[in-house]
């Protein structure tokens, strides 16, 4: 799946032949929710209030009670900001969502600016006077969020306030959701390939090292990752939303509700941590700030509350210390990782089997391909939930980067066609995510080639070998080389970093032009290149890779790393073209096909799915 | 040329089997001269002196009387820094230089310290106290420079203090050279292909789009460029030492000895800028600080005196405006550089045609071949200098990526070995830049499989297609990608910018890992990739290549641009496994070479010479 959070080039504005939203149907906010956030502003002597589309968390999801841009904006888009005044209001929103804030967004209360790096304080300069103040709740802007903030506006003289009680949570009380309390759950070690006590010491022996007393961790992730638990609190990323507070010499301070965790799992969580209730973050901070302990926060990831509330004087800026060990895999999750793509690649190949078969007889829509993806891999008897929604676009909307079909845009498989499903699942042993593009009837040769030097990319990839010390954005291009030279080019990265049953977007690391740390041994990421002829169709062919270690392999000194393909599945050779490709690539692609054969095949039960597999993977 | 003064890596430590300096014999300086400066320390209270390699130009070569490093230490690389306490002192060395500093410095009276980023700062912070205060040169420090030692410092609260006076200069007093005065040349506009005047104009518009009402130019290049001179005062760079100040809305003032200028040159001159001797710049620069007016200052460039003769207040920090534009070459320029490269290539054809005969027959050594190359060059008639030191490399020798021949490291070339020669020339219409390597005698297969990925990765910039925004570090992958197949890699990067008769390195564009500006139609860069067996042999193919504008060439509609080869020579094909090279590489090798064939071929006289590049440019 595509990273929709940040596009790696200003995204060119989209403009497919016909394109609604769900929400578009929805009454359209703005006058009288505008006007009781100005009250208060009056109230408080503010000039402007902020409001970004993240909660406490700085998640790709949030929960409907943190959606407030899209309580007061109406805006559902999955970044943004708004800013209002006294008398004006802006939504902020990239190029991704343009069509989509415009349908979204009542004009007559709300500009819509496009989102840039200084869209927001440019914005702020422009409508505001020297002196005048800024209100913005901390809990929700990281510290380097609001730094950027400050340095920007202080030429304007524009002020920054920190207002504690967040202003749209006061006029949204009535019909606010609840906050989630999913279930937690233990994750098995057996799973997780190392326990949690072990985690938590390797921890604090980097706090030792570092001379740091403790790290605030405010990412989901990072604490599910690193007390071996998983939640229920957000769509298709199996977190809970917690905060953290490891001490180098003293058992962790978890901040949960109670009511997320049943007895057996509060039982086991409290031999390896201080449960503690979330009202109990504040004074537990006091308590940091006043203790003179050296306190690591991650600037790009903590709101800005919690710098405020350890002091200055005591912090020590670094990264969440559980990103990197994070992204690099265990034995355990890499072999959990096969498995997940076993069961999954058997699901995919049974969906591409059944549309084959049943385009041409019944016809298919997008909306019912997405529900017979969903069936098979339930079918598995291992589905937790999908990573994400399921891009499913057929012709034009295949070239719309971050479709989701609904039931306006919902259209029939034609033939003559593309048909673009980019989908993942979440198992307790690994989490997919895979992109097929699929040739619905016979192909143009203008599909075939864009198709095959898609594929060139992809293979690049698959096939590279690198030292040690190589960064994404040095593998990023062989990605490109063929499409480059037609004249061609994809407007987002190559590949992003998997979760071992967490988030399908997982940092550190990317393939593409702004991933600059290196790529280690256990991590594993997606490569999927693509190309979009906006009004045309949209290629996307995506594998997730692990990197391994090949020192022993090459002839050469260089520690020297390569990738293996976790994901299997067959191509469509139908839309590729073999004159195009070059000895290696074409024998790549077979020997793909003869693995995934050899490994799905026993996955299959029913005789028409194993004879499509057979044909699908057999050599060109 | 591999550009000497970054490496992007750490640079592997060379161990030669045998390498000395002629620098070795020289007497070591220290314990004297160290007394000298350490009384001068003590009478202004200072805890430290910090010398840079650096003169106040900031460029590649400096002048014999700028050599205070080497005065003070020895040491005689290109880059390098010293410190001075009341009791220790360091000199700060690269990984290319840790064995010739050893050779050159006096180790009881210096340290030898690697030197890396923040290798200076921090070994100031170890061996001082907090509120001492260490005295620097601000004239050979650049503003950023400054900067940086500042913040890291303020930790340690030790201060920086500019001294006025140069203390190095106030011991140096006898013997000292005397400051150059190489004669100023105007470069004709026929060559330049734009009149300084319309330069001149074409800033002042830059500046009035900028608001800013002035710049101070203090790179040499920069100021030859805008004025279409030349000059002679550093070896192998044709510039005129010289500050300038452009403004918005009056004529430039060009600080310069009016020594180096002959009266016709006077004459061109006054018609676009106002002469002014150096001593008169303080007094400018005064009145410009309290004129109120804008002033544009590189910090990258700029040292630090003129930031605080000009006063922070009315600064505006930017890049050097001439570099972009002196980066595009003019049509003027290209047809240049296309003669040059023809000329260039003619004289490297007799050397290498010369090369194959005697070395057989004569035996040649590495300084008999520098010598008999540059003849060749001088015998085009049109030879203003060579453009760097030629690297002449045999064998082991050629393994040392920064390997300059001297008498005692002068070795004969062997039988069964390879030779790597990296030379070029500064002609008044351009500057060339190539490296070839050559087998001596039968090679090995493993030296032909090495030379064949070199080559590989050559032929893949030359052969590079990509969009308008691609940067240096985007490409840089593809000239490594068949050497890390193999484990295999080279600690520098591919490509470097190039003068138009002026630097043999040039920025702002590099294709390396740090090379994160886009390319753009117009520019020249060398293509060298390269690889190295310590105490085996180097490897380096380098042509230069120019960026032109192909978007009419591509079916897809992406601005897109391409590489052309400007140098002319033929590859050793003895060194060319063909079996490892695909069609396309193959394709590309052989339509190289008849190119070369074609172009010349009309350019030698000698019968041997020409049946000699027949031979080498045969289709594989």
């Amino acid at each position: 799946m595509r990273n929709g959070l940040q596009p790696e080039h200003p995204a060119p504005i989209q403009r497919p032949m016909f394109q609604t939203f769900d929400t578009a149907a929805a009454p359209k906010h703005g006058a009288d929710l505008l006007a009781g956030l100005r009250a208060e502003l009056t109230k408080r002597r503010l000039a402007a209030y902020i409001v970004p589309r993240a909660d406490e968390h700085q998640g790709e999801y949030v929960p409907p009670c943190a959606e407030r841009l899209r309580w007061l904006t109406g805006f559902s888009g999955s970044a943004g900001q708004a800013a209002v005044t006294l008398k004006t209001a802006a939504v902020f929103a990239d190029g991704r969502y343009t069509i989509q804030a415009a349908m979204e967004v009542d004009e007559t209360s709300f500009e819509i600016v496009p989102l840039k790096p200084s869209a927001l304080s440019d914005w702020l300069a422009e409508h505001l006077k020297p002196g005048e103040s800024i209100g913005f709740d901390p809990a929700l802007w990281t510290i380097r969020q609001v730094q950027d903030l400050k340095t920007k506006l202080a030429d304007s003289k524009i002020k920054l306030k920190p207002v504690a009680t967040n202003l749209i949570d006061k006029l949204w009380a009535k019909n606010r959701p609840e906050a989630p309390i999913g279930n937690v759950q233990l994750h098995p070690e057996r799973l997780a390939g190392k326990s949690a006590a072990e985690k938590i010491r390797e921890l604090q022996a980097t706090l030792k090292d570092s001379n740091q007393d403790a790290v605030i961790l405010t990412q989901p992730e990072s604490i599910c990752w690193l007390l071996n638990i998983r939640g229920a609190d957000v769509p298709h990323t199996p977190i809970a939303l917690t905060f953290a507070i490891v001490h180098q010499r003293a058992k962790p301070e978890l901040f949960i509700a109670p009511e997320k965790l049943d007895k057996e799992t509060k039982t086991a969580l409290r031999l390896i941590a201080r449960l503690k209730k979330p009202e109990d973050l504040d004074t537990a901070l006091k308590a940091l700030g006043s203790s003179g302990k050296t306190v690591r926060l991650d600037p790009s990831s903590t709101p800005y509350r919690f710098e405020k509330a350890v002091g200055g004087r005591h912090i020590a800026y670094g990264t969440d210390p559980c990103v990197r060990p994070k992204a690099i895999k265990t034995a355990a999750e890499i072999k959990g990782a096969r498995q997940a793509h076993t069961r999954d690649g058997a699901a995919v190949v049974r969906f591409l089997s059944w549309l084959d078969a049943t385009v041409a007889k019944d016809g298919v829509d997008e909306i019912a391909a997405v529900k017979k993806l969903e069936t098979f891999r339930t079918e598995t008897g291992k589905l937790k939930e999908i990573s994400f929604d399921t891009i499913s676009g057929s012709g034009p909307n295949g070239a719309i980067v971050h479709y989701r079909v609904n039931a306006a845009t919902n259209r029939q498989l034609q033939q003559g066609e593309l048909f673009l499903v980019d989908s993942g699942a979440q198992y307790q042993d690994g989490t997919t995510d895979i992109t097929r593009t699929i040739a619905i009837g016979k192909p143009t040769s203008q599909m075939v080639r864009h198709a095959t030097l898609v594929l060139k990319g992809h293979i690049a990839i698959a096939t590279a070998r690198f030292p040690k010390g190589t960064r994404g954005v040095d593998l990023d291009p062989f990605a490109r080389r063929a499409l480059w030279a037609d004249g061609l080019d994809y407007d987002h990265g190559t590949g992003h970093g998997i979760g071992s049953y967490l988030s399908v977007h997982e940092g550190p690391v990317s393939i593409s032009r702004a991933g600059m740390l290196a790529l280690e041994p256990g991590m594993i990421l997606s490569n999927e290149p693509g190309y979009y002829l906006t009004g045309g169709y949209g290629i996307r062919l995506e594998n997730l890779v692990l990197v391994t270690d090949i020192s022993d392999d090459v002839p050469g000194d260089r520690p020297t790393y390569a990738f293996e393909t976790l994901t299997l599945a067959p191509f469509d050779t139908r839309l590729v073209d073999a004159q195009l490709l070059d000895d290696q690539e074409r024998h790549w692609l077979n020997a793909y096909h003869a693995h995934v054969l050899k490994m799905l095949e026993p996955q299959l039960q029913d005789k028409v799915e194993k004879t499509w597999l057979k044909a699908a993977c057999a050599p060109i």
